[in-house]
């Protein structure tokens, strides 16, 4: 497909009179707009996107719905659904939610009317009716890091209970005989299943019991304070599994001014991989393949958009243990 | 303006169905279609922001140009500029250029077909002769941490050679007396201006030397071989600034893998304001208002939009000390 670089290439002047001449603004010599218009022919140049979209061939546009871009897990979702959007000639609307419902109907709303080509939805306060509205409405949609068992939907999540459990066996491994678990919130399913992988891997051990169990919020603050908790409730604890590298971070620093060595007191993981050379000692953690997932959300999206019938599925994403020095104290190099 | 969702619950139906009688897809009632169509009427509403676009109403949508999100300064940018155009009822086409000239043009080539209302640029690699081309093209643009002194266009920088002196300054203040700097790349405006806050300070001591100034990239692994090069050139420095968080992050980690105590031996101290928590002892910075940069980037393209004429100036923001452990070791909290 021609671009209209290429129409101005072809007619010897500036996109911005290309430019000038589609949206009929501003002065154009006449010689200079017939050039124009012969490339954009020579070219088979379709200057309009939008009235490509009001002939019912799509925007190519899609909207990216999540809960806030701060939080360092969404960034890598969204640089890699952008790459696979842009390769394939669409962008990306970002869209924040703040976990707040009626701002995320709202978004939604605006990017139905907008005619956006597609949706990929990581949220965790979206309601399966409103899915199935969505569904109805026909416009494509792809669930990210959330799931509903109970309707079909083509989903992308990460093997989080096993994760969980992984995380765990580490710490095990590794000699720690009383580990504490820090959660997410409790209406995120991601957090709930890793919490129940934990449970999997010390449900049974004599020395467990539920207040080894602290309550986040997948902040570095929320960390800080279960930390805080769970060294005040059991201060012989010697290994922490946090539900995310948020967390971890604000597990780390709790520890940090309590006077507690980490890893040689007590050892600590995190969960996702987002962090590891942005804490220094660098965080142990389980990996999600963030970036994988983003773009294979995206991909998927395309194969929808496309008119392709996929199964509703869910499709689950291995995830991989990252030894760094918050479980295992490496060596020092000498100053040379 | 009434919203698709008023006309919804007017015509006592979901969302989807109004979507689908809009968009003349899939089936509706012929009682429902009647009852939408009134609704619709009654409350003037227009479902069409494509065929608004169309008839040169503006798109509601403007592109923001980054090199990356996954750099910590941006997702806080991006939400910022978010938040208030979707306050204002517009939405945000995010595109990453990875700093790389050709991507870039591509993406500006893109938003210029989509007919975006506005552009904020956040971008190193803009050429002077593009920024004039967008003017030419009557699309309105503000440039964000980044300006052209020989050009007029509306940019929002921070005071990047101030923040730099004061950065250095506040070493000195501490005791310093031999002082690194990790500078950023070369091509990027504010990683120069903060290298000549840094020689403001340090040029005119007897101790200063050139060497004491080492390359890094703006990312924590650069930052870690820049601090590796320092000590070994410099085994008596004593103070370190690095003129991101990124670079600080990985120095301080070549620090600890060498042994050397922060702050005690070494002192440090970054740039940004986006990583504080996130290290062990807790980074000091000079701080960038990223949130109001972003928030009043926006708000001056949406004024540009609505046809006000600003003057093309440079707008320079405070930055802010931030004293945390990498400068000045806290008392630690004892265990309860």
């Amino acid at each position: 497909m021609a671009t209209i670089r290429d129409v101005s290439k072809l007619a010897g002047c500036s996109v911005a009179t290309v430019s000038r001449v589609i949206n009929r603004k501003g002065y154009v010599h006449k010689n200079t707009e017939e050039a124009i218009k012969s490339a954009m022919k020579a070219l088979n140049y379709s200057p309009d996107r939008i009235a490509r979209s009001l002939a019912g061939k799509g925007s190519l546009t899609v909207g990216l719905v999540i809960p806030d871009i701060l939080n360092p897990f969404f960034p890598q979702l969204a640089r890699a659904i952008e790459d696979v959007a842009s390769d394939n000639g669409y962008n990306v609307i970002l869209c924040n939610t703040s976990n707040d419902p009626a701002k995320e109907r709202k978004c939604l709303d605006v990017l139905i009317s907008k005619r956006v080509d597609g949706i990929l939805l990581a949220s965790s306060t979206i309601l399966p009716e409103q899915i199935l509205e969505l569904q109805r409405s026909a416009i494509p949609v792809v669930l990210i890091d959330h799931q509903f068992p109970e309707i079909p939907i083509l989903s992308i999540v990460a093997r989080n209970r096993e994760g969980g459990a992984i995380a765990v066996r580490h710490l095990l491994e590794e000699g720690c005989r009383k580990i504490g678990h820090i959660r997410g919130p409790l209406h995120v399913a991601a957090s709930l299943d890793r919490c129940l992988g934990y449970e999997d891997e010390c449900g049974s051990e004599p020395w467990f019991i539920p207040s080894l169990i602290a309550q986040g919020d997948f902040h570095s603050e929320g960390g800080f304070r279960a930390m805080q908790e769970l060294i005040s409730r059991h201060p012989d604890i010697d290994g922490v599994f946090a539900g995310n590298d948020q967390m971890a971070i604000g597990a780390l620093h709790a520890l940090y001014k309590l006077g507690i060595e980490v890893p040689q007191q007590v050892k600590l993981i995190g969960f996702d991989g987002i962090a590891s050379n942005r804490t220094v000692p660098q965080l142990s953690t389980v990996s999600q393949p963030i970036y994988t997932m983003g773009s294979q959300a995206m991909e998927y999206l395309l194969r929808l958009i496309a008119g392709e019938t996929l199964p509703q599925q869910v499709h689950e994403f291995e995830v991989q243990l990252v030894i760094k020095e918050t479980t295992k104290a490496e060596g020092r190099m000498a100053v040379q």
